[in-house]
């Protein structure tokens, strides 16, 4: 096996609000605070940073250099296209004013992109759906969704664009909800640098098996990014990676390494009340006894197992690799 | 409005078993009695039938013969290929001998369609999918659903073939689980006579609006069919519809109406304990106040509160024409 | 029937942040904006209201002054438990020194309520609770909670608390989860001033039937107080009363009447990116529509099918009730 | 550590009927058969027999000879008050007659737990409760639970009967659904007799922390029995135990232990489509991985942990002491 590259949300290491706790989770940090935090964890070597940069006026170079003496590289750009004036959408907002908001948010964050040399503009637009029934022509939100996404691929063809799904949150239903959706949506917009960020926890969330989910998007040749996490399946947790549903996680590496994955296995974790370098660390962890078990995985027995759908063999395979 | 056609599957008169009651929820019927059932129900006029016809050694003949005395017609024919010989799978089984079995009843019901003028095939392939992680090989289960349903409806260019998905049982993960994986599916194999049968309560099931899920299927030219019931969006409760999520079911029927969708409006319901015409009759109730609603909706007033995504407005507008 | 009264919770009133928009769904207002705004709501009467008061240094007297303009009393009193110091619990943290804090907070509260004559103090410890497994010693933990409320009802036997149960959030798991937990720690402190505040939402969310949660409360003599919203059952979604469930609300008040229970009808909702004059407006109007369908409902008729278990008829009363 | 006894249900070896496969999953067995099989497990040493014994017309005699060449005893009898003359519930059956017959079977049952020397009566009252909003009378249906229970219990001082809760399935909604909702019932029976059967997929399944459910039944007395399986916590799947939530597993059998509860471990799994004696040999080999790892458990610095609610340091102690 070569040298796994680990990485993270720069938001892992920033401190949060949700509408109790208004006055926040922490005291306030800066994206520099932030990015000398993820300079802590062991093997750490990239990050996604969310564009602007929080906390204060910060110029890119002022980042760049302390993501130097952090030895971090950037692997991503997210603009904020989610905040309160995309708050009823950023793609697909009613306002034609709001949606060029959003498409300048995003263009300036290609931009940075290139500053960086990072992989991708990753795209999450958790504000784009719908709440109630009766809210929205679902036909004409689905094409401002694809138009917008689609607009932004044709005018940077250099760049690669990511979709990260999600069933929903902070919208009760977000327009990109699904692997299978997502793709239908790409496959429509025709153009080959849009892809999928596949987030491990986003897919238990909505019912699907992330292994499953990865296969799909590779078949597409659309996989362009992952990150993982943890939660319950009821809802976008963003807990520590491995400590809930550590079967479905090795399943999932084992399906990228099959198919000859080899990107960043990135943390998209929320430690409300962790503390964050601690959280990255033991996830870190974990994804490591991942990789000791993939390779001690019996490869033929299982692909037999599963050429017979025999679910007791093949979890007494993955268990003896994982549990040693 | 035009007279609006009614249906329901055949097996909404049956009665039923589950691993508790094995001994069943009522004295068994055969699908005879289950026709004799549905002529009772006010305002049906087709069912879907199971096939092979069951309770005993019926020819077509003879359920024509009945059907003829209850007044009622075969909007389509359900092949059971979800029964023991199929219990790890039909399309997707992984004995090639038993993929063929379904392959030959499949063909079978394509037969008895023809013969009953019914308007399609109706495949729900209930045990093809998988129970744990690392039990099948995601790719190859995927090209395996594909395969047998493509071969099949390019064997019978001239008949309809709809799949009917859902998340999940009685496998824990459905193959055909979701509106967009199934419309994926169907543009991979590109046959203009595969289409989708929408059951609204999977679709809530899933996660999903029923009346974003049948938008996106009427914008691909694939919604051949739908059906409604109810449930608490945790199960397949097959409920009686209309008593649990009304505003949903109303939106349901606002988007195939604006769509100029003309289909006949089926039930899907499982009454375990109930008294089966007396479920139909309620549904049908319901269905009718639905009807009603649509012909008291300010159209006008609701595009435009849909193009400012404005809920409030168009709930109002919509709870206005629902209850009177 | 003789006249309602209707309430609601200040922070329906409020402006909102979440872990996404951090800057907010809107213009922070002052608890004193909220009051103007809840005055312009048609038939709304009392508010519950968050301590310590959001938005500014405003006594007492700043706050019944503005509710005297909007013509509304105040019926109970909610200590911000769950704010920043309280995130790793409030009755229970790990550390006593911040017990110590939320019990002061809590007794502020309580003599606040004596000044505005107020009905309650309203207990929502949000933040009791965990989020992973192995984190805490859980019958450790579940004695902090009780003994904590336990000391505040006896220290105030002239006042009563009421305990605002739901399943889960902002922790992974609340502590009074449910309403059968809730009472059974109530039925263990063992003191008359300590009852249920319930949340037909958390209800829901918590897979109960609100009715039979209503009926349990009011069998124990505890059920002090409620409100009402919606959701989509596997979150706590605070949408718009009667959107959603209309048939699952009918029934809970449908209990409430029965029982003769004839508290205020609160709203806790948040309506996020909505008007929350109207959102309130839209929610009371249907509480008109559950009051018109009670005095229809037909008492006997409904009484002998719920005796005989009789789902259909039972349905078919209340349809006809509600619907007109 | 003492050595551990391992139980399971009967039915573990049974075959399986759904609403689908109607034909069932496998040739029918006999109780005997399904003795024979549960002899072929490693490590097994009781089981629960359902009663009346199935498959055919066997004598107490008959299933004691089996029992004893297969070298098994007998922990419990679970009486089938959920076929289909209870399909409108048993203990809550709005008939009296069919209420009698419930009673009635539960008498022969306690007679069957003393032929055998077992420990207890165990009651699952399955098809007690509603599906639908206004079907029932929520206090009278309550009342009947409790009488049916407390009447058996009254009459069978020397025996002790168990329930075991789960919140649905067959009906929409089981009355006793979770653990504080049974234990508040059971202490309003007020008998000695009367405890719980926790089912640790049914406690994922009510969205409980199993850990903590099994703190609160023994910190009233209550925990008479256990049983493990799996579930992705949306269904009450019955998977193999370890196949989904190790975390959780492990921290249920931690709380046992350190509470000094010392009864057997059982499984109740449902393996449709697997063989039954591998799916079973699986579990309790995970179960030995269970064993071992609470053997490696630093109970001083989880102790510690916990005392501090420090999420991540006591997750890694129980990852060391699991994984190896």
């Amino acid at each position: 096996m070569s040298e796994q590259i680990f990485g993270a949300g720069i938001w892992h290491f920033a401190t949060y609000v949700d509408r109790y706790a208004t006055d926040g989770y922490g005291e306030p940090r800066t994206v520099l605070d932030a990015i000398r935090l993820a300079g802590q964890v062991r093997d750490l070597s990239v990050v996604d940073l969310n564009y602007p940069f929080f906390g204060g006026d910060f110029s890119t170079a002022d980042v760049r250099a302390e993501l130097d003496r952090a030895g971090l590289g950037v692997i991503g750009i997210t603009p904020e296209i989610y905040t309160r004036v995309f708050r009823k959408g950023s793609f697909t907002n009613p306002d034609p004013g709001v949606r060029a908001l959003a498409h300048e948010l995003v263009t300036e964050a290609a931009g940075v992109v290139r500053e960086f040399g990072a992989d991708y503009v990753k795209l999450w637009p958790g504000q784009d759906g719908w709440d109630y029934p009766f809210q929205v022509d679902h036909g004409a939100l689905w094409k401002l969704s694809l138009d917008g996404v689609g607009q932004l691929a044709s005018e940077h063809p250099d760049l690669r664009f990511v979709i990260e799904y999600k069933p929903r949150e902070p919208r009760v239903h977000m327009s990109f909800d699904s692997v299978a959706r997502t793709l239908l949506g790409i496959e429509r917009i025709g153009l080959p640098n849009v892809g999928i960020l596949l987030d491990f926890g986003h897919a238990l969330f909505g019912g699907e098996s992330p292994a499953d989910a990865a296969q799909l998007a590779i078949d597409y040749g659309r996989l362009f990014g992952m990150d993982v996490n943890d939660n319950l399946r009821g809802w976008d947790d963003d807990m520590v990676a491995g400590t809930i549903h550590p079967t479905e996680l090795f399943e999932f590496f084992w399906v990228l390494e099959k198919n000859g994955w080899h990107g960043a296995w990135q943390l998209d974790q929320f430690p409300f009340r962790e503390d964050s370098v601690e959280a990255a660390n033991l996830a870190i962890d974990f994804l490591k006894r991942v990789q000791a078990g993939l390779s001690r995985l019996d490869r033929a027995a299982l692909a037999e197992a599963q050429a017979n759908h025999d679910a007791l063999t093949a979890l007494a395979i993955a268990q003896a690799a994982l549990y040693g």
